[in-house]
This record gives C-alpha cells, sequence and structure tokens, in this order.
C-alpha cells in the first residue's frame, strides 16, 4: 500500500492525487522541498540544533571553564531565561557561533554526528533517528518513487541537517537549502587550502521569503510540492502552490499532544490575529493532522 | 573505447586510471567539478555571457533608443575600449545588470535561450551548442558512468548557465554554482509570490578562493576531481588535490591556434611571474593540450 502510516481520508488522497497528476509533468519540473525542524523531525521540546549548541558550551566549558564566566554563556548553562531575555537572541547566537569557528567541514560534521550518537530526546529518551516522522519519511520516499527531486529547505543550518541528511533522510547534501555560515578560505601549515567556519551568517536566516529567494538561489528549480509546519514556511508553501500545472502544499499540524506534542505557530507572517492553520487552509494549503491524518507518527 | 576523442598518452591515461581507482570509494565521495567558460566550452573571442548581455543592450536600446546616451552603454555600442576603460569594468557591470532587473527567473530563462538560438559564434559562425569541446564531454560521461555526481563551477553567472546546463550537459541547474545576482521577493497582482531579480550580487563573484568556499556553501561536498583552465580555478584545483585519497586535477591548455585559440592565463593567483601551465603542472595539476592530447576539439 502506498502511504501505509497516513489514514485514510481527505490528506492521503490530495497527495496521491498530486503525485498521480505529477506523473504527467516533464521529470525536471517535479520538485519537492520540505522544512525539517517540526516537519520532518520533532522540533520539541527543543530544536536538536539548540541541544548540539549547549552539548558544544558543554564541551567547551569542560576545556575551558572560564568561558562559564562569559555572560551569554552563564545565562545558558544557568537556564536563565530572565537574563538570556535581557541579553538578547541576536548576542546569545553569536556566541554559540564562536564554539564552532574556526574548523573545517569535516570537523563540524564529526561534532554533529558524535552529538547525535550521544543524545537521546529529552522526553522520550530515544535517539534523535527515532523520531522523523514516519508518514514524512514514506512520503519522501514516494515523491522519489515518482522521480520528484526531493530538497530539504530548512531554518536551521545547513552545514548541520547535511551532516545528517543521508542517514536520516536519504538525501544528498547538496540538496539541503539552510541558513549558512560563511567561510574563510585559508592554508594549512603544509599550504594546502582549507576552509574554517566563521561568526558571520552568508545571506539571511533561511525563515520565511529568504526560503524562496535561497531555493532559486541555491537551486535555480521552481518546487511544485512543498510541505511545512510553521509561519516560516507560509511564503514557500505559496510559492509552490503558484507555480504551474498541477501543485501542491502541505502543512503539518501539531494536535496531537498524546503521541507528539499540541502547539501551534502565530500568524506573524501574514500580519492577522488568526489561527495559522485556519489561514493556510483559506490559501488552499492541505492541512496534514497528526492526530486524525497519521495512524503512526515516528 | 573509453574517452575516445583523447590521444593516447599520459593526460588519458591519467584520466582513466584515477577514475579506476575511485571505484573504490563510496559513492557519496564521487565528487566532480567543472569550470564552464574554456573549460566545457568555447570562451573566445568574447565569454557568451558577455555577448548575451550586448544582446540584452541591443534589445534595450529597440525598445527606448535614449538608453544609448547612456555613457556606460554607449562605451559599449560603439566598441569604444578607450571610453570602456576610463568608465572602469564595475560601473559597465553594473549598467549591464539592470537590463535583467525586476524580471522573474522564468523570463531570464527565455531571454538565454533566445540568445542561444538566435547565435552565432563570431568567428565560426556555428550556433553555442557546437562550442562545448567533445573530450571534455566525453569526461562528464565517463564520470557519470562511474557514479561520479558531476557539478558545473562558474565564474559566470549561475542563472546564465542554469539556463542552458540541461540541454548542453545534462547538468541539472541546482548543480551549478557560479555567481549570483540576488532577488526580492515580491507578489503579483493577483498576491503571489514572485521572484525579481535585482542588481545586487548576491555574495562575491565566484573566481578564485570563493569558488572554493562556495562549493561548500552550495553543496556541502568535497570534489576529488576539479577541471579549469585559468588562474580563477587554481584554488577549486588545489582544494580538489588537497583531499583525502584518489583525486585529480586538470587544467585545460588553450596551445591550439589551428582548431581553436592558443591564449593562457597569467598567473596572478600564485603571486609569480612563471606561466600558469608550468606552475600548475608543478603543483601536481594534470595539463591536457588540446593541441596533443585532443583527437577531436568540438
Amino acid at each position: 500500500m502506498r502511504l501505509p502510516s497516513w489514514n485514510q481520508g481527505r490528506t492521503r488522497s490530495a497527495l496521491l492525487d498530486f503525485i498521480d497528476a505529477a506523473d504527467e509533468l516533464p521529470v525536471e519540473d517535479r520538485v519537492a522541498v520540505f522544512d525539517n525542524d517540526g516537519t520532518l523531525w520533532c522540533e520539541k521540546p527543543a530544536y536538536p540544533q539548540m541541544l548540539f549548541m549547549l552539548d558544544e558550551l558543554r564541551r567547551a566549558v569542560g576545556d575551558d571553564p572560564s568561558l562559564a564566566e562569559r555572560e551569554e554563556y552563564r545565562a545558558l548553562i544557568d537556564h536563565d531565561s530572565a537574563a538570556q531575555a535581557e541579553i538578547g537572541l541576536e548576542r546569545i547566537a553569536d556566541a554559540l557561533l564562536e564554539l564552532c569557528a574556526g574548523i573545517g567541514p569535516d570537523e563540524f560534521d564529526a561534532r554533529v554526528a558524535s552529538f547525535f550518537e550521544r543524545s537521546r530526546h529529552p522526553d522520550r529518551q530515544v535517539t534523535y533517528i527515532e523520531l522523523r516522522y514516519r508518514p514524512m519519511l514514506e512520503l519522501l520516499d514516494e515523491l522519489r518513487s515518482h522521480e520528484f527531486d526531493v530538497f530539504i529547505v530548512t531554518g536551521g543550518g545547513a552545514e548541520f541537517v547535511r551532516a545528517i541528511s543521508r542517514p536520516f533522510y536519504a538525501v544528498s547534501p547538496d540538496a539541503v537549502v539552510g541558513s549558512l555560515v560563511g567561510y574563510e578560505f585559508a592554508r594549512d601549515d603544509a599550504g594546502r587550502p582549507v576552509l574554517l567556519r566563521t561568526t558571520q551568517l552568508f545571506g539571511e536566516v533561511n525563515e520565511g521569503a529568504p526560503k524562496v529567494s535561497n531555493i532559486q538561489l541555491q537551486l535555480g528549480r521552481r518546487p511544485i510540492f512543498a510541505a511545512g509546519n510553521s509561519p516560516g514556511d507560509a511564503e514557500m508553501l505559496e510559492y509552490a502552490l503558484a507555480a504551474d500545472g498541477p501543485t501542491m502544499a502541505l502543512l503539518v499540524n501539531h494536535d496531537d499532544a498524546d503521541r507528539e506534542y499540541e502547539y501551534e505557530g502565530v500568524a506573524g507572517t501574514f500580519e492577522t490575529d488568526g489561527s495559522f492553520t485556519e489561514l493556510a487552509a483559506g490559501l488552499g494549503i492541505t492541512i496534514a493532522s497528526m492526530r486524525d491524518d497519521w495512524s503512526t507518527v515516528f
């Protein structure tokens, strides 16, 4: 059976109808993009990337205890949300970026891989690879079996997701679009070229409208299918829907407190007070209810 | 026979030895990058992209003759190299970028496609698709048949090359890294999201060291094979050579005035007075002599 973890119903039918309709298109037009956090894997109670950064902080403080005195790190170590709010997210993010500055892509990949080997989800005590959404993995495979090229377009760090995109999703690193940290070109002691991570973002954070321009800048292709779960995906979902021919946009709705979490993004992008889920439905975006549409979550 | 347009000899043997050695590597490590101008197609007497821009200028002046009075455009229309030198390349490039500002990716692609349909090479009077180097097309195919992922890393515009990368090279637009012009996210009259080209570069011109960082930023993968033809490819060639395992870097040497052109880049990147070709050979880069190594050029 196709999409076996999707319950019979309108959402599953809409997906299969779309995929069958896309069979009529030239193969090169079959382009699908997926957000990652909350769309392909669980993002609660904290983004996995934030937990990785905190892990990096613990490691750095272990090597050099004086780092714990730095204001931004102190607030994180103490879980002091008042201090964090006062310092501001931007300064905290900058301080965290420093923890991986000066290392090359291989070393960064190794640190991410090590984190995922050692880490367990705070609430469920399982490894993160077990917290991919099974219905969405099936959807990736179903699209690929219909000759779609599948890309991940994450608000998180591109390099963070690339480090696990193959084992988690069978997606090649070059098919991951995300927030980018710049590299410095340098030479090692033997004179060979090396790349070293800087502390500077390259371009904008990959959320909202920048997701759309970064899809074009990095991929040069227009998606006809997009999946997301938050207002930061809104423009990307609309962009896919507005393409020629059969198109579809899917919004994962976290409405399952028993099996996952229950929460909803605020509709900041659309400057409205309405629920983002309702608003999305009004735009022609198909809602995937975790509670009703998924027979299995993980 | 493999690589039939390559003459028997050291260069062809080195290519085949490298490709056979790479058979031992995991498939995901088989990454090859190719410069475009002068490496995959003929770049003399003028870059095809420059001829496209001049074609755009003629079209724009046809629509609005007053544009011909603008200093930067006047110098181009009159082939006035003294005036061009006085104005400077940067201002001229900025003025040319304005010709495609405000249009979307589809319209840009259509203009490039139209240019290549109408245009003939100034010296040879053939279409540009006939000016791809046949030995290099065979090399692309040979690498792909050994499960390499092949990427184009051009100093030219990414979108310009993407517009023809499929018909010319069987390379998907997402596998093209190049100089990028930024996009503005906007909405059309129906409220649908659209992307419009701006006049601003996004990041740096993709030449020299930026080729290496852009490979990592856009692809997140390390090449073990690289091909180029000029000092602007030097860092990319060195970077591929310095990877683990079997690696190879290839420099196309334009030493065939009879069948193509005879010219050599200056070795500016390495801050030396030597010939770039000699210098490259000293670094372990394999030289492909058009005259000696290629039985057929086009």
